[in-house]
This record gives C-alpha cells, structure tokens and sequence, in this order.
C-alpha cells in the first residue's frame, strides 16, 4: 500500500459516505481482492469525486468516498458488482459496520496545498 | 492503541467532522500527547456525540468526530486549549489536512450489533 492520497473535492455543497467497519478475519486474500476491485469500480460510476481510506493493522478501516449527489450515491449501492461485494461483506468480511451519507456544507484545507500521492 | 471503536451515535440528523491528515514525522511524542489530551477534552464539550479514528503507520489519519449540530462544532473550534493545538498543527505536525463539515443524514449499521471496545 502506498501513502496516504487526499481526495480532490470540490467546492461544497457535495456528498460523503462515511464507512466504518471491523473485519472478522476470515478470507483476508478474497478480500483484499474485492477491495480493489470495488475502489476500480466506484472510480468508473457517475458522480464519483474521490475517496480517503486508511486500514489499521488489527482489520478496521475508515472509508469516506464522495460523492456529487444523493443519486450517484444510490446508483453506487445498487450496482450489480457492489451488491454482491456488500452481501459476502455481511456474511464473510464485517464483524460490524456502520454507514452514514451526510451531505459535506463546508470544508477547508491545512498547510500548505494538497499533496497527491 | 487498543482495537477500533464505533461511535454509538443516535438517529440521524447530526453533524459529521471528517479530519483526513498526513504528519510531518516531525515531534511525535508532543503530537501524541496532544492527541490524547484533545481527545478527552472533545469529550467534555457540549454537543458530543462520539469519534471514530484510524491512523496509518505512515502517519496518515482519519478521524471522524459526531456532534448534535453547528453550533456544537463551532463551541469546539473556538474551545482555547483546542486553539492552541490547531496552531501547532498548522506549524509543527500536519503535512497537510482537509476538514470537512458534514450533515449526515442517514445510517445503517451491519452485522449484528455494534461491539463496544
């Protein structure tokens, strides 16, 4: 894995899904997998802006995709590809997640300017 | 660092601060120390609803803090000691950050039920 990468939003008013999750531990390799390819693919879907996700050595992870509007959002959850990575998620990879879609109002940036990775 | 622990938020509506990071390497006893005193303080403060974080051995960081609304966000960004840690990140600790005011406005959680550390 390499370094961390900011995504490069725009200005507010936007969306962010706020992913939290804890794994069990099991099928670490199909999961690695699946990880890749759903990050592949959610770059491809329409209103996509980006996405910051950091994985702790003990299986959590905190991933916050963004999102132009409520409708790429849903188009997200209901492709085909993603609803069979969420159902092997909440029975194989999550202990537990929690989920949040809130709607991003302002937003700033620290010193000095964004470093892409 | 003990294992990651959800926040135990109630129904939406409530506020989101996404906070991404990526460290300088530079003072890291001083930033973890503030870290934790930053922590407990946030804690204190009216509005609180609870934090998630992650960081990356490479001293990126997600942390994602929960509050009742605006004003509680803003009583935390004027908060005098919370000031005094925001300036020494900007000069000593913090490569660069984005800051995110969100309001969430629907959650899921998955299975079964959230575990408490």
């Amino acid at each position: 894995m390499t370094g961390f990468a900011f995504a490069d939003t725009p200005k507010p008013p936007y969306f962010a899904v706020i992913f939290s999750s804890r794994r069990t531990g099991r099928d670490d390799v199909g999961y690695a997998d699946m990880a890749a390819k759903m990050d592949a693919l959610a770059k491809t879907m329409p209103g996509y802006l980006g996405i910051e996700t950091i994985r702790s050595r003990e299986g959590a992870t905190i991933t916050v995709s963004y999102w132009t509007d409520e409708q790429a959002i849903r188009n997200w959850r209901t492709n085909a590809e993603h609803r069979l990575a969420q159902d092997k998620g909440k029975t194989m990879w999550y202990e537990h997640y929690e989920l949040r879609i809130a709607k991003v109002e302002r937003a700033y940036g620290g010193p000095p300017a964004p470093i892409k990775d």
